[in-house]
């Protein structure tokens, strides 16, 4: 088996083939095509290629060997152009202007529109990131089939089925996540919350994150049903557990190793679970300040340093913690009950670890 | 073969099934879920599924029988879904409200936000139809997969090459088409413009509506390189013709007929073939008036009158209608070239005709 490393650096170098090989393939309609791929080129040239590298480890997972062939890399490439693409759009959603320390797309394509354009850049922007999300996704889903087709008909049916359910449901997830974070905090009670922001980290980025990769890898691996669900009970808790450590990094995290700025998460307003837990145990004039300043994007540093207290003052923070470190024991069982190869299995733990407890 | 219309019905209900199987695969998280849903079955229950036709006849074109089996109807119903995903973020781009004379989707999302959003409606709007598009895409492309997996091994090779074209080609030719027009009009010569716009005409709308839909019926009737190539020949000008008429709709069209506002891409400031060759002919003071009102959203009655003067006037609208015309001629005399069954060839001359001389 090549090292991870050398398994993301295959998976990248392939994602850009695909990119070049596109602009190629219509790069005679006009110079302008070309000028359409350069933020792709640029988004796709970070990350840390972590779905594909879990996907690999599914593989590993189902095949007790350790061949790395032609579609696992390929499988890899897919998942990370559909990767890109909903970064593009979640970033048009969320009107965040930077992604990875760089400027998002839509921020990148808006710098590059034509001077004497007649709309403002910030439409152009958005508009030529909506359609070059599109094209990712076509992209990848391309990909995805590319890598299923050799496939013996059971294996390619569970891999569709999954990639199926991967692709739909974080366009759902996504959707549930816009709907929450527009209504006033206070329209829900904190229980109600609660429950909306954990379902929001399941189906938009718990399945999506975690989950499906490595369910996609034990598929493309030839695993059966079974092996599948096991790797589902391991796959699920991990995603959530990486997603509130995203969201306890989304308002503690330190700009220069995230690449967003400090509390992005409190500018945005979004409705994670560490928000709604604060909101159980948080004080009448602490409840006021939160209603008052979250979702202010204009958010200054010291009202940032406030708020954060507040959390951190409640307790919330350390309960939050907890969790995390429980959903990461439940998917540390999970493995140990399923019937997983000793390498697959100490790849997966090193990995669980380091999602639960990364700090970028 | 059923008729047409059975097609078309069969194609819809399809449509409807996929819509629904999905909404209840992921009703369980929540009942907004199946809101999402809503502008969906909304936009799809509109169109005169002409893809869809163009596709079937495509099929009978090669198997000179007229078996449309459900492979057929999938193609049908992955061909309805990728326009309905098309227009929802084409409604955004261009900013248009209506379509087939109901709100856009991401108006009829914006309708529907909650009424204590903390967002502006416009934008809950917007995000939620950026997303459902996304959704759109990934049930097309699961739909097309679906037609494919039976093929014989080269049918499916060309089945996959041709969608991969046309969903790729779509998004880079929506994306010149977004550049061409954000530039002030007199920023590029009349012929420059011309040139432009019908590569747009080309690549946003002919292959993608005429070219494309036709030779994948072709390929999943099983059909050879050769005759793929020939009917490529007719669909391309056809296409064209096709998308010229749409240019002479969004300008003279009946919006009792059309569905969208009179005089639509005049407010729009759409950069058509049919804008750059009256700039080729109108005199400096119709210019001016062509720069100075074009693309303005707010332009009355009486302007549009007098913009659409100056194209009468110019001769240039007669001649615009002699180029599809030729357009058509020049599909037919490919058609008359290719070998193609009396029968189908006959169901595509009638759809040719109407397609370059719809009023609708």
């Amino acid at each position: 088996m090549p090292t991870d490393a050398t398994f993301a650096d295959h998976v990248s170098a392939r994602v850009r083939e695909i990119l070049a090989d596109t602009a190629a393939s219509f790069g005679d309609i006009s110079p302008a095509v070309d000028e359409f791929f350069v933020p792709a080129f640029e988004l796709t040239s970070g990350g840390k290629r972590m779905r594909a590298r879990l996907m690999a480890t599914g593989v590993a997972v189902a095949q007790g060997s350790s061949d790395l062939d032609d579609a696992v890399v390929e499988l890899g490439a897919a998942l990370e152009l559909f990767q890109a693409a909903a970064l593009v759009h979640d970033d048009i959603i969320d009107d965040s202007d930077s992604r990875r320390g760089k400027p998002a797309t839509h921020v990148a394509f808006a710098q590059r529109a034509p001077r004497e354009s007649l709309e403002k850049p910030e439409i152009l922007g958005k508009n030529s990131a909506i359609l070059l999300g599109d094209l990712l996704i076509v992209l990848a889903d391309q990909a995805a089939a590319r890598a299923f087709a050799g496939l013996a008909t059971a294996a390619r049916q569970r891999c569709v089925a999954l990639w199926s359910e991967m692709t739909s449901e974080v366009a759902i997830g996504q959707y549930l996540d816009v709907l929450n974070s527009t209504l006033p905090i206070a329209h829900t009670s904190a229980s109600e919350s609660l429950a909306a922001a954990l379902r929001v980290v399941r189906h938009k980025s718990a399945r999506y994150s975690v989950e499906h990769p490595l369910t996609l890898g034990v598929a493309l691996g030839g695993g059966n049903d079974t092996l599948i669900a096991a790797l589902a009970r391991v796959g699920l808790p991990l995603g959530e557990a990486f997603q509130l450590r995203d969201d306890d990094l989304g308002v503690f995290g330190d700009p220069a190793e995230t690449g967003k700025p400090a509390g992005d998460d409190l500018r945005e307003g979004k409705r994670t679970p560490l928000l709604a837990l604060t909101r159980q145990v948080a004080n009448e004039s602490e409840l006021e300040t939160l209603e008052t300043h979250l979702g202010n994007r204009q958010l200054e540093a010291d009202l940032i340093s406030e708020l954060r207290e507040i959390i951190e003052r409640s307790g919330t923070r350390a309960e939050h913690e907890k969790l995390i470190q429980e959903k990461l024991d439940e998917s540390l069982t999970a493995l140990a009950d399923a019937n997983v190869p000793a390498d697959a299995a100490a790849t997966l733990t090193e990995l669980a670890h380091r999602l639960a407890h990364r700090t970028a």
